[in-house]
């Protein structure tokens, strides 16, 4: 058997430099099992890549499509040595792993990982990530962090309006995620967390709407990014996905976000999730992978997020996606009891289903794309349709 | 855990009759390895159906993407057997597996295939193949067959321009077709061929262009087709398919394809690869199954054709396929030497690449699929952007 790709990650160095030639037959390794690393490991597939996986549990969503799986812990430093001796480049689907360990493992075996493990680190961090935000003029809501609990006047000192709470670490679908509107709220959650330094305090933006932007750069500074998109929350977890969208302040944020990603020579793709005052465009939350908010892009681009993050880890030449049709909507589908799910026979949508093993309420199921012409008109078929699924 | 499918064949019928339900986590059998299989096997994943796969070695393009390879013969009984056994349903990606031992095994495991062996069996033979296509009035060249091989000028009476022997069974990529245009091609090819039987003779169409579409049905007679796309054969392979492409005829083609297909039951896609003389369309050749003239869907089409096909076989409901794009191009990647591939980076087409072991001369690696707003355009860019590709 010709192998095509020997190349170590010292070699992949040189070979970034000259970044010609496609990398075929890359050995990619995934950290995580669920349907982030799924839908990483189904396009990686694609491109003709070989995909690896190191996952908890062989029924993992992630692990029922790839040979190349490795049952383990990404938390564990002999797991991690064994499975980046296997592979070319390194990346996940959670930025929630031991960045320290990831750095050291990277390391000792000369595997790279990207998104870099030490950038990783700060981002995921919402007090960094905040720093971060507020250090490259990026435009997001005032925040403070507390070493004692206050009280509720001072509080109000600092945020006249509503305020929130945010785990600084480990939060996502708004897990870690506490708004507190009275006095009676801030009571109760004191009381049922003793450590203030655990978290950040952000004033509440009133909303109109939420919007999310991904963007994906390569080592050679390329940059590039997807449509801006609408997305609907429900009980704290994305809903649907709509769009495209606009904003006046885009353009503008746009600049800021490529400045700011350069700065810290990021590579592969992140997520901004966005508050639309009408008025302003603020990041509320920024996730360093692929992301929800993304999925629409399957259907919708000519290559996808999970595509355009491979490329980007290799280092490859990055195309600004182009859209394949006026208007998208994605819709989630959310698990919403213990029973086997029912989904009709003759849906409209492309239906992407994850093949957990088990449904259960909050646990996302699966995703369902719709293209056409007119937005409004494709989500009222899209949430029409997905009314007929049992979940 | 919680099985989603322990349907077996037998309730498979009863589910197919309600047909309400999308049958999440049915158990799909490939036979074959190929990139055919490959395709189906990443489809049948995004869709969270459970994929295995039965072919001769691990390093198969389909091997490489399926957790669930059995290494074996589609050709050995036992090894038929054991696979049926741990499936719902069986499909295949050529039709020169033994149909009567399918058929047997399907019988004695009770998992059903799908398109049928009986009707495989038939349509894969030249010459079954153009008696069903006369007997359903669907057009189609004039030929006959020999059980001993006649004089030249008697061939000439029988088809006075050139004519075609083509191999009834197991020709593929212009394998087993032979153009007789001289007297001296003629003796040529009856020295090296010593029994007439194994060939039907077929007048040499001069057609304006080669044209394909694709048809899939269902067991509820839910019919539906592909657009109708122009394909460029080169060293009698695929080289490159463009569309949509239109045609006078077609309109009236379709209704004979639909009504020929109603009447053999036939169930999952179909491809009829076709002449176009500008007055008329007629068919050259059926291939039942997924086909090379149709992976341009993958970006073009909101469902492809390995999606379809699987609806299909589940007895699923059939969506005509929309176009995502007002033009499309699909170029064949294929190998011209045992080296290396080398595959520019900055590619503008989606590639797909199969992962195949070794590079050959006339194997085909992979193909890259454009789409775009004017043919002519997307032809020439897709085709300069090949010539960077060393293959």
């Amino acid at each position: 058997m010709t192998k095509y790709s020997t190349i170590t990650s010292n070699s992949l160095s040189k070979h970034r430099k000259s970044q010609n030639l496609y990398s075929v037959g890359f050995k990619i390794g995934i950290l995580g099992g669920g349907q982030l690393a799924q839908m990483l490991i189904l396009k990686g597939h694609e491109l003709g890549l070989e995909m690896y996986c190191l996952s908890s549990s062989k029924s993992d969503p992630a692990a029922k499509v790839c040979k190349n799986h490795f049952a383990g812990s990404p938390e564990s430093p002999k797991d991690l040595e064994a499975f980046f001796k296997q592979v070319d480049i390194i990346t996940f689907e959670s930025e929630f792993y031991s960045a320290e360990l990831l750095k050291l493992v990277s390391e000792k075996t000369t595997t790279q990982i990207f998104p870099q493990p030490e950038i990783i680190e700060k981002l995921r961090d919402r007090f960094f990530q905040k720093k971060f935000l507020i250090e490259n003029k990026l435009p997001t809501s005032k925040f403070k962090t507390y070493t004692r609990w206050p009280s509720y006047t001072e509080l109000l000192k600092d945020f006249p309006k509503n305020f929130v709470f945010k785990k600084r670490l480990g939060g996502y679908d708004g897990n870690g995620t506490f708004i507190i509107k009275t006095k009676q709220n801030y009571q109760d959650f004191i009381s049922k967390h003793q450590k203030p330094e655990i978290f950040i305090c952000e004033e509440f933006i009133p909303f109109k709407s939420e919007k999310a932007i991904l963007f994906v750069r390569n080592l050679n500074n390329e940059l590039t990014h997807f449509p801006l998109v609408q997305s609907q929350q429900k009980n704290q977890r994305c809903d649907w996905v709509i769009g495209p969208s606009k904003h006046s302040k885009e353009k503008a944020l746009h600049l800021k976000i490529k400045k700011a990603l350069a700065q810290i020579n990021y590579v592969g793709i992140i997520a901004f999730e966005l508050f639309d005052t009408g008025k302003d465009l603020l990041i509320n939350e920024i996730a360093p992978r692929v992301h929800n908010t993304g999925h629409y892009s399957q259907q919708a681009c000519h290559q996808d997020q999970f595509c355009l993050h491979l490329l980007a880890i290799m280092n490859q030449k990055l195309k600004k996606p182009e859209l394949n049709a006026k208007a998208f909507v994605m819709t989630n589908l959310i698990g919403e009891s213990n029973n086997k799910p029912e989904l009709p026979s003759d849906l409209d949508g492309q239906l992407h289903w994850y093949g957990k093993a088990e449904n259960r309420p909050g646990r996302k199921m699966g995703h369902i794309n719709y293209i056409g012409n007119n937005q409004k008109q494709l989500l009222q078929k899209a949430l029409k349709e997905r009314k007929r699924i049992k979940l």
